[in-house]
């Protein structure tokens, strides 16, 4: 079922209240092989980056 | 010493050619911590970002 423009603009505003964007750029080609890694471990691209991130900041912390 | 418009263009040009954004969203608040914790750590966001992901597709292939 698509989603009706009422149903966009709702999603648009709680994005825009709820959560931060992040962005960054990487090489060429990066990316899709950052897509692949996550979908090989059964993950999206997002939670995939996500963990990767809680993981090192975890690590970080530690080795402090 | 300002970026003039020319380089401003030159730059947008070597990005779009050379590098992919990756984009993804995060709960509101949490942004902020990955940047605290990047700069801690004496590296940019970016870099922070970029070095987890490294991390954990060494950590994800070498448990395979």
């Amino acid at each position: 079922m698509p989603a009706t423009e009422a149903q966009m603009r709702a999603t648009a505003k709680w994005q825009k209240e709820k959560t931060d964007e992040v962005r960054f750029r990487v090489p060429k080609g990066e990316r899709i092989v950052i897509q692949a890694h996550a979908k090989a471990q059964g993950e999206t691209t997002t939670a995939f980056i996500k963990r990767a991130i809680r993981e090192a900041m975890e690590r970080d912390n530690a080795a402090k």
